[in-house]
């Protein structure tokens, strides 16, 4: 694979990871296109008055072309990679929108996390949604790059030293983009596992939600519960892995920067983990979550625990035996009593004299 | 392996996590003697006292039998397990002392933490040593079981949930003395791999340096550096998994509770994530060091830098360059210049046009 150098790169979606990433792009000299979607117009306001983006504090990289909806097809002309970065819940119509506009394009990296159902009602991985989409638009799909690995928008926009994945199927895609992306602060593993990729970058959210509960407990009664943040840890890992196997991925994936350090990062800080913080420091759910959304919070761990549940009754018939902290913790977001209970049970290993109370 | 109920248990070391297990022991109505070494005459002289135990701020369980040194030979008089529980710098002398007096003891558990050099400098796992010195001694080592996973001995103590590991060659043994020892709050899990176990816990105490280092310099900068801290977090996860493989361990016990688990709780608090953020914070190594030995505080990880470098290169003939963290952490723990360079260069991958400087 050959990219000019400079290349031009468009991306779609001006909320925090989108912006942030215009701060490697720019840094290694490429034109590139920041499109906004509908939602993003007090974000580009902001950006055309020199403010700093007002999810990530940070100012633009500079020399970032800034482009308004609906001027889609000529934020996406002669893209040379196009990176989506809209939400979850934007990309179905977003993609549908581009997918004939972008011919040139060597590449379509993705940084939007999620899973989606399609209208049967299956719930599928991004790369497989975004291939049937551009399918239904009879067109064809550039290779698709999955980006994760433990990457917050904020210090990625400031150059703060950051550790990405790249995932493609075709690893010397990855590896092409990943050379011309890469700085001194951004650095990037390559794999070809991107459906590993793409498993664990929704799925943190939902566990760090786990996290965040424990150090809510931790919060609530002044005392440490960091065994068992510790425990809902690893416990997340290995059915992470479980998942991305049965998906398959390969479980390396679930135990490298994809995986370990993406959850790691995610119950650092951020929504999700605050999210679980509130429900640990004793909030119910749903007040919880509507004091999120007040404040122009989207908690994505919450519709992805969902999703998550019913990909995982799409692969076992055990799912609930063999996945019960993500089972936990869904009951747990629906508001089930007991919920440090429900945790505890899920996360520690069971009583060798199982069945039996000690 | 058939264990008596109510069984005897003697615990050697009335430091933290020696006193801490005493909980769960006594939940489970066995007797149970903790046996304190010489340094530990000011513990025991508080908890007679009915105070607090001054490492964890809990009250000892009831009914634990308290025993001074020297009287090991009647501390260890019938009993059926006996933990070691003394610090990694004690082991050694307090082995060679109880070998002989513990011939009725059906297995050894210990929590103690380290590698052990022998007299001809090689650097050993624990067990291996302890197998060792009861040989030196004429004696037959009872089967050992190491003790690892995040297990905080504060919260051991106070019955919070907890996840350990019981790892032994002979899986039999870890499943009855698991069996015997768990609790509702203290579950563990059980398996063959004790090399495994023994590996990681050392470790972790290592590692930890590294991510309390990150964590100073969110403090110094006022800036979140958790892309760092992550990046570093997954960085020490693989290297732990190295290490353990070229020791005869499987590389899923460091992808479990004992590796991923245990660098969690490692890195939320205790004194290897405290001195590391001392550094980041931009405190002199040394100056760092002595403040915490003026307070009481061992740093088990900063002579374990040292014992695990020289373990790595009894393995591999190209260590440097293949545990780069590890080497990276022995180096900022010596004092050398531009830590956060050093620490960078090895956390994050390499650039894909490696050489270059982007």
């Amino acid at each position: 694979m050959t990219l000019p150098n400079p290349m031009t790169v468009t991306v779609l979606g001006a909320g925090a990871m989108g912006s942030a990433l215009c701060t490697p792009l720019r840094a290694r000299g490429h034109t590139v296109r920041l499109w906004g979607t509908p939602l993003d117009e007090d974000i580009l306001t902001a950006l055309e008055g020199g403010l700093p983006h007002p999810r990530t504090g940070e100012h633009l990289a500079d020399g970032t072309e800034l482009v308004h909806d609906p001027d889609l097809e000529s934020a996406l002309a002669d893209a040379d990679v196009v990176v989506v970065a809209v939400s979850s819940d934007g990309v179905r119509s977003i993609v549908e929108r581009a997918a004939p506009l972008m011919g040139r394009a060597q590449a379509l990296a993705l940084t939007t996390k999620g899973f989606l159902r399609d209208a049967e009602g299956t719930v599928r991985l991004l790369p497989e949604s975004i291939e049937r989409i551009f399918s239904d638009s009879a067109a064809v799909p550039p290779p698709i790059v999955a980006i994760g690995g433990p990457c917050k928008a904020n210090e990625v926009a400031a150059s703060r030293p950051t550790a990405a994945v790249f995932g493609c199927s075709d690893i010397d895609v990855a590896r092409s983009i990943a050379g011309a992306v890469e700085t001194d602060g951004y650095r990037i593993h390559v794999t070809d596992d991107d459906r590993g990729v793409e498993v664990a970058a929704p799925l943190k959210n939902v566990y760090a939600i786990a996290l965040g509960f424990a150090d809510g407990l931790t919060t609530r009664t002044g005392q440490p519960w960091h065994d068992l943040r510790s425990a809902v840890f690893s416990k997340a890992v290995d059915e992470i892995a479980d998942m991305t196997e049965a998906l398959g991925g390969s479980a390396r994936t679930a135990w490298g920067l994809s995986g370990v350090g993406d959850l790691e990062v995610t119950g650092l800080s951020g929504r999700n983990k605050v999210f679980g913080e509130r429900l640990g420091s004793g909030e119910a759910p749903a007040e919880a979550l509507q004091k999120m959304i007040d404040a122009h919070q989207t908690v994505e761990g919450v519709p992805a625990s969902g999703l998550a549940v019913a990909l995982a009754s799409q692969l076992f018939d055990d799912a609930a035996s063999r996945l019960p902290l993500l089972h936990a913790i869904r009951r747990i977001v629906e508001g089930c009593d007991d919920p440090l209970l429900v945790l505890t049970t899920a996360a520690l290993p069971p009583l060798q004299a199982s069945g039996s109370s000690r």
